[in-house]
């Protein structure tokens, strides 16, 4: 079972990354973390890399039900929704399907969480524009 | 097999912090994301929540190596480690097990790179004073 849930979307690169966001706004999720990895590596490596950006996505109220059953849950948390530019120099959106990362966790308290995270996350990517 | 390496320490959370994130940088990892759990639930939720730090390392030359064998990877970075009060009141700390969270990844060649970040946080986690 693949760990992500991918599309192949159109548009540009940075549209995509505004469209993802507001979307998971829809959803609830504020993203708390965005880490920009061409601009990282770029900086700390001196090296080239495709457009790539990181959204850690947290659903706050998921979140807090989330940790409640399983304090140390937060060591896979944020889930995250990645943008990429392809091989074939198309946008890729692929986010975590977090049934699959929830499944090494043994505590069957957070199978409806993760259940109603990866719809929210389903809905969050049809909104997106396929290619 | 647990997705986490855990450790109770002494000092004060704030101090563990400033450790953990010192020790990090020893071994190559950034914070690239630091998420304040209870300030987010305060102000998100109006909720009030234990002191909870999630710490997102990354080691740049680690993580381009493994995008490059996996394109979606970015899914499951950066690697967490989090600060949290025990229900004791001392001051836990947790890293992912990278090599857990890999499993879930049908990807052979991460399984190197999974080895070398386990052993990292092992070092930083052993540099923590215990409890």
């Amino acid at each position: 079972m693949s760990y992500t849930i991918d599309r192949q979307v159109s548009g540009e690169f940075d549209e995509v990354v505004d469209k993802a966001t507001k979307e998971l706004s829809e959803e609830g999720f504020g993203v708390l973390c965005d880490i920009d990895v061409q601009q990282t590596f770029e900086k700390k490596l001196e090296e080239d890399f495709r457009e790539y950006r990181i959204l850690g996505a947290c659903n706050p109220a998921l979140a807090r039900q989330a940790l409640e059953e399983e304090l140390q849950l937060g060591t896979l948390l944020p889930c995250n929704i990645v943008v990429y530019e392809t091989d074939d120099g198309d946008v890729g959106v692929s986010a975590v399907d977090p049934e699959v990362l929830l499944s090494a966790v043994d505590n069957p308290e957070l199978d409806r969480i993760a259940e109603d995270v990866r719809k929210r996350f389903d809905r969050v990517l049809d909104e997106l524009p396929e290619a």
